[in-house]
C-alpha cells in the first residue's frame, strides 16, 4: 500500500509538473498560436523556394480583412466584407506563387469538408469558409512553373498545430524577399515571422506576416533598417529612405512583383465589422516596419480573426492599436530569422 | 550720362540680387506652400483657441482624398471617389469646431465664387468646389459654442499666400492636442506642422498636417516621443506605446474627441485615382509618426492634390512614398512648432 502511494504520489506530481510545464510552454508561445483555438501549418516546396502556410480554426472565428497594396492576389475578400452574409471563417490559405498559389485554398477547403467543417448551406451541405492571398515569388530559383497547387494547402493543414509557429524560409515565406527599390539584384531575403502580445486582463493578439515587400524593413523602435536594399557592392544597408529622398531611386516598387500577407488573430469577442477596423489599424504595423509600404507594386493584405473567447467586450482601438504593435514585431522577426539563398542574403548574413 | 549709366548699373544688380535672394527664399520654403499655385492661409480665432486653415489653388489641382481614422467630420469627399465626374478643386478647407466647424467651407466657396473660380456648370454658372474635414477641438477652452464659421473661412482665403506656413498655435490647429491615451488631463499641445521635399529632377511633394491625435507623436527616425501623454504628475512622457502594451491603458482614444488633417500637394501629373493612391499612402506617415492612429475615435483625412506642372508622368509609388515621408515630418514639427495652452504644455515646455 505505501509502495502504491509513493507511486500514485509520484505520478501525481509529474501530472503537476508536466502541466505547470505544458502552461509556461504555451505562456512562453508568442506567436500566432498563443491565441487558443489557432493552429498554423507550413508546406515547404523544396523544388523551388517557395510553399503555404495555413492558420487554421476549426471552431470558426469571426473574421475582416483590409487590402491596402496596390497588386493583390486573393479569393473570398468580398464575402468579408461587413455587409456580406457569411461572420466566420474556418481557415486562411497564404501561399507564394502569385495569382496561381491561390490554388492552395483548394486543398484547404477539401481538408475541412473531410472533417465537415464550414458554413451549413441549405442546413446541411458543408462549404468551408477560407479566404486566401498570395505573395509573388516566381523570380526566385529556376523554374516559376513550380508553385503551390491544392497538394500545398492540404498538406500545411495537415501539419498544422498549436505549436509555436517556426518563422523564417518556410510555407508562404520561402521564397519572400525585401529591399527591391534598387532592383532585385541588390534585394535580401525575409520570411515568415509571428509575434505575439499577451494582456494582464487575459487579451491575446497575435500576428504572422509573410514578408516580401518592395520596402526595406525598419525596426521602429530605433528606427533603423534591419534587411532591405543593399549597396552596390552588396555589403551593406543602403537603406531605401535615404535613396527615394535624394533622388537615387525614382521608382520604389517594381509592379507586381512584391506583396506582404498579414493575419491577425486575438481571443477579442468582436464583430466582423469591427475587425474590418482592426484590420485596417493593422496596416499600421506594414506602415512603422516597412519603408516604402503599399506602393502600386505591393498587394498587402491583412486578415483579423476574432475567436470570441473572451466573454467582456473588447475595445477596438486597443486591439487594433495592439494588432499594428504586433504585426511590426512579426515583420522585424521574419528579417531576422531568414536566412540566405544565393543572391539573396538575410539579415544575419550582413554583420 | 556717366551717373546715369552707373544708377542703371546699380538697379540692375539690385533687381538682379532681389531675383537670387527671391529664389532662395522660394528654394528655402519647405512647407506645403513649395509647391507653386499653392497658397496658404490661417484665420485663428481669439475668443477661444480654434479656427481654420484654407489651402487655395485658384488654377485648379487634381484632387484625391483618403478618410482612414473612423471619427470623421468631412464635405464633398464623396466628389472626390475617382469613378465620380470632377476632376479638379479649387481649395481645401480645413477647422477646429467639429461637425460644426465645416461651415468656414461655406467662406471659402464665397471667396472663390467672387472671383468665378469653380466648376462651370451648365458652361457658365460657377461651383466651387472645397472638400473639407474638420476636427474636434471644443473641450479647449470654456465656450464650445465657439467655433469656426463661414466668416472664418472667407478670411484665412483673404489671408492665403504663397510665404512659407506658418506653423504651431494657428487655423485649423489653433485648439489641436496630443497624448489623449489617458484622458485629456495628460495631454499635450500640438497644432499645424508643414513640410517638403524638392527632388533634383524638379519634383515636389509637401504637407500640412492639424494634429490633433488621440495618440503620441513620435519621430520615426529615431522612434522617441516628441509629444504625448504624460506621466501622472504632467513632468514627463509616459509613453502610449508603453501604457497600452503594459495594460495601464485599454481604452488608447475616446470615441469622437480627436482627428488629425492632413493635406499633401506636388507639382507632378497625377490623375485623380492616382491620386487618391497617394493619399491612402501619405497615411503611412500618420502610422510612423503617431502612435496609435487611425483609433475609431480618430477622423483621420488626408487629401492629395497635384498642381501638374510636371509634365513627365510620375511614378505613383514614388509621390506616394515621398507624401508619407513629409507628412511624418509635418506631423513632427506640429509638436515641436505648438506653444503650450494652460493645462496642455507644448514639446518645448518639457525640456
Amino acid at each position: 500500500m505505501q509502495s502504491v502511494s509513493l507511486i500514485r504520489r509520484a505520478i501525481l506530481t509529474f501530472a503537476l509538473l508536466s502541466a505547470a510545464l505544458d502552461t509556461r510552454a504555451q505562456q512562453a508561445n508568442l506567436t500566432l498560436t498563443a491565441v487558443p483555438g489557432i493552429k498554423v501549418g507550413h508546406h515547404t516546396i523544396t523544388e523551388r523556394p517557395t510553399g503555404c502556410t495555413v492558420i487554421l480554426v476549426e471552431a470558426g472565428a469571426t473574421a475582416g480583412v483590409d487590402v491596402r497594396g496596390a497588386a493583390p492576389a486573393s479569393a473570398e475578400t468580398d464575402l468579408l466584407k461587413p455587409v456580406n452574409l457569411v461572420q466566420q471563417v474556418y481557415a486562411i490559405s497564404l501561399s507564394g506563387g502569385s495569382a496561381f498559389g491561390l490554388d492552395s485554398r483548394s486543398g484547404v477547403m477539401r481538408y475541412l469538408d473531410e472533417k465537415n467543417i464550414g458554413f451549413k448551406a441549405y442546413g446541411s451541405i458543408n462549404v468551408p469558409i477560407v479566404p486566401a492571398a498570395s505573395l509573388i515569388d516566381l523570380n526566385i530559383g529556376t523554374n516559376p512553373r513550380i508553385r503551390p497547387t491544392a497538394d500545398c494547402g492540404y498538406r500545411a493543414a495537415q501539419a498544422a498545430s498549436t505549436a509555436p509557429v517556426v518563422e523564417g524560409n518556410v510555407g508562404a515565406g520561402t521564397g519572400a524577399t525585401v529591399g527591391k527599390s534598387a532592383g532585385s539584384g541588390r534585394a535580401m531575403k525575409a520570411g515568415i515571422g509571428s509575434a505575439a502580445i499577451r494582456m494582464p486582463d487575459g487579451l491575446i493578439v497575435a500576428a504572422l506576416v509573410a514578408v516580401n515587400a518592395a520596402g526595406d524593413v525598419i525596426d521602429p523602435a530605433t528606427g533603423k533598417v534591419i534587411a532591405g536594399v543593399r549597396t552596390a557592392d552588396g555589403k551593406a544597408l543602403a537603406d531605401a529612405r535615404a535613396l527615394l529622398t535624394s533622388g537615387a531611386v525614382k521608382q520604389p516598387a517594381r509592379l507586381g512583383e512584391n506583396t506582404t500577407l498579414g493575419v491577425v488573430a486575438t481571443n477579442a469577442m468582436l464583430t466582423k465589422t469591427q475587425l474590418t477596423k482592426v484590420a485596417e489599424m493593422a496596416h499600421d504595423g506594414f506602415a512603422r516596419a516597412i519603408f516604402p509600404s503599399h506602393t502600386m507594386g505591393d498587394g498587402d493584405t491583412i486578415f483579423a480573426l476574432a475567436t470570441g473567447a473572451q466573454s467582456a467586450p473588447a475595445d477596438v482601438s486597443r486591439v487594433g492599436a495592439l494588432a499594428a504593435q504586433v504585426v511590426a514585431d512579426a515583420i522585424v522577426r521574419a528579417a531576422r530569422q531568414a536566412t540566405g539563398i544565393p543572391g539573396y542574403p538575410a539579415a544575419r548574413d550582413l554583420k
